[in-house]
């Protein structure tokens, strides 16, 4: 069997690293644009804070260890079409034909208007490269005090918490009129806000980029949908991720309203043989088996495996992802699992309960507040959405939330009574979960 | 309706409350031995410790607070026995009739010598006075340097830090051949005593105390099954609870092997109208439904809740327990939920995993070990125990733990798919529990 796989992230390497497992006779060959493979990308803020400065730590596996295992890795190597009749795939203006065929060829960062791409004070935050000139500017630039953070998803939020840390002026730009929109609800935005606010990190919603004034290829002044302005000495973009398929527009690869790949949940395309998963394709949502669009890394690696076993011939599936997502803003955290009320609301009959507690016993030290959403489907009578908000020794309650939208548990009184561990330094004997609980059994 | 209850701790006050709540009209009568009611218990050794000097802090509501609503507080009112035909309550030389009973006197420590109870420099560490004296003693008696504890289960093991925190020379001392042999297998006990001695804190296992030096009051040497001698400067006893049911002997109150009250799901002891809960009954352990003797707030907090339904004719049952617990020690915590490997292996087929990797990301500071074990039940299918140790900020695990167990979830390839939140602070994007729930499946 011949593997190509287009694409040496998580996703493409993932794939390539079990497929190699399950099967050493297999032939696999990884064409990657970049010189590196196994971008570790999740740690791109911490690099840019200086957490750590070797740039070798974000290479999950380089391509010698993979090539070690027989996976030949093809850097450098961009892949300028596919024709799917022929299985070819022609690259740096060369050609190789495949047996199966996995896209992994992820995503680019959404930048409004092309022209601000290449302002020389203009930054994204995708690539290893990103990194490295992000982090060299950033800290060693004398003239880059004030940023605008375009965008305040997850990574725009590492971001502003990142460039804090770095001692920068912070303005985290958000067209819409609350931070995290997609993630949170409102009441989570606030508390995302605020926490930023004390930070002294300037949060500007409703706010949208209209318009950038130049001066000798540098963002100097941006101006705004409302018409404020705002003086910069740096932008990053993080408006969010547009699927690398450009390639494939006008092809028979069926792709989904933002250009992803449509997979099913066995990676499969709508073309035989050939297969996609991570930032470049679709995933289900775990509850409804819908399609999505959900570019993050537990997606992809998990994905990986999947796709792996399936060109064995196992018939496996991916189950599918609650968007399950976590970010440290200084000494709290924010996680998410599920639906969103805002979403929940159109596609279920639901009921809210929203509470504040406190993470551990009172007679301790450093007891804080603890913020929980929980969204109910009345018609199943089982959670299928969660919010939390707690410093950060108590986010791993996270995992707890998941656990309880992924088992389809009945929300009753044998749930209630969870028992969940409980020491003073940890929890309460009666943890918020518990009081959440029994606030939908009233 | 009148009720009695005997007993003014997390179970008797727990009853109290929310029967008041239910029915505003119930006379509710507390009878209490103390001059103080609701202690929370589990702080006793941080107040020991001086991670708070207020012993207020430890009542987690006033004998006042509970008059405020209503209910009826007897302090200083020991109860001596209990005619169950005539429903008549004896205490203090006087006496009271009930509709409606609950027993809820808690337990006492074990001391295996009656004599060394009156030694001047042994203690426990179960009531407020134990607290206070003990406090008092350590942190200004400036002859006690060395200090025994006997019995290495939760609380032995908790004062052990809390001791070493204030400076003594601590030997833990435990009968059995391993640390906590009740609460963890093997693996995890040898993980404690590491921690322990690298707190130089000497850890004698298979150490049965057999004897006490005594001079001028003052243990001054014990004498082990082992012939080994300690000079010491005090004793603390944390071996285990004995339930306060003397005054039940040779009543019809049927009784579990160790003195325990026996109870149903609902509370319900054999004689009607008489319920029971907390550190002097028995519970159901959760996967099997069979009466044990579990001793924790956890327990006595939610089966308060229940007696208090079913004394309004709700009909609620307690569902039962994991013995779910979690303990620090110094920087890393240890919990468990369900079964031990060795209790599991006479009642269950089981399938083991036990694991180690890494909390978060390798390139965020403060990355460090945990451990993982997990135990199948593999006629069923489902996790039946865990044990987890970890820095104390990744040990919430534990309740993601607990929740997979209480769900009964199938152990499968969705399972292992489960939908934890990621992000480099807090985890890394294939988590410990991805790594021993596919070990299941191979």
């Amino acid at each position: 069997m011949k593997v190509i796989i287009v694409g040496g992230s998580a996703t493409g390497m993932g794939v390539a690293a079990k497929l190699k497992r399950n099967d050493p006779n297999a032939e696999v060959i990884v064409y990657q644009d970049k010189d590196y493979v196994s971008l570790g990308a999740c740690g791109l803020p911490y690099f840019v804070s200086n957490n750590f400065d070797n740039k070798e730590m974000l290479i999950a596996r380089t391509k010698e260890q993979f090539e070690q295992s027989g996976i030949v890795v093809k850097t450098n190597s961009r892949v300028s079409s596919i024709d799917f009749d022929s299985k070819t795939v022609y690259f740096n203006d060369k050609q190789d034909t495949y047996e199966k065929l996995v896209i992994a060829i992820g995503a680019k960062p959404i930048i409004p208007n092309t022209s601000w791409k290449n302002l020389k004070n203009s930054f994204t935050i995708t690539t290893l490269e990103d990194g490295i000139k992000l982090k060299e500017e950033m800290n060693k630039n004398p003239n880059i005090k004030k940023v605008a953070v375009i965008g305040a998803g997850f990574i725009g939020l590492e971001m502003t918490e990142a460039l804090t840390e770095i001692n920068k002026e912070v303005y985290l730009i958000e067209k819409e009129d609350r931070v995290s929109k997609k993630a949170f609800d409102k009441e989570f935005s606030e508390l995302i806000t605020t926490k930023l606010e004390e930070h002294n990190i300037i949060v500007k919603t409703s706010t949208e980029l209209k318009e950038i004034v130049e001066v000798d290829g540098l963002a100097k002044q941006l101006i705004f949908s409302n018409s404020e302005k705002l003086e910069v000495d740096a932008i990053i973009f993080s408006i969010g991720f547009k699927p690398n398929t450009e390639i494939f527009t006008n092809t028979k690869l069926e792709l989904f309203e933002n250009g992803a790949i449509i997979v099913d949940n066995q990676g499969k395309t709508n073309i035989e043989d050939v297969y996609s998963a991570g930032d470049c394709a679709t995933s289900k949502e775990f509850l409804t088996q819908k399609n999505i669009y959900s570019p993050l890394a537990t997606v992809a690696n998990k994905f990986a495996k999947v796709i792996a076993d399936n060109l064995c011939g196992k018939n496996k599936v991916f189950v599918g992802s609650l968007r399950s997502a976590i970010f440290r803003c200084f000494d709290i955290g924010f996680a998410r699992s599920g639906f969103t009320e805002e979403e929940a609301q159109d596609l279920f009959k639901i009921k809210i309960v929203f509470i504040k507690d406190k993470d551990h016993t009172h007679y301790l030290k450093g007891q804080k507040d603890i913020y929980l959403k929980l969204i109910l489907d009345t018609e199943t009578n089982t959670i299928i959405g969660s919010q939390l908000c707690a410093q950060n020794s108590a986010m791993l309650r996270a995992n707890t939330l998941a656990t309880i939208i992924w088992s389809k548990i009945n929300v009753d009184e044998a749930l209630e009574q969870i028992d969940l561990v409980y020491a003073p330094p940890y929890s309460k004997t009666t943890d918020i979960l518990h009081i959440a609980l029994s606030k939908f059994l009233k």
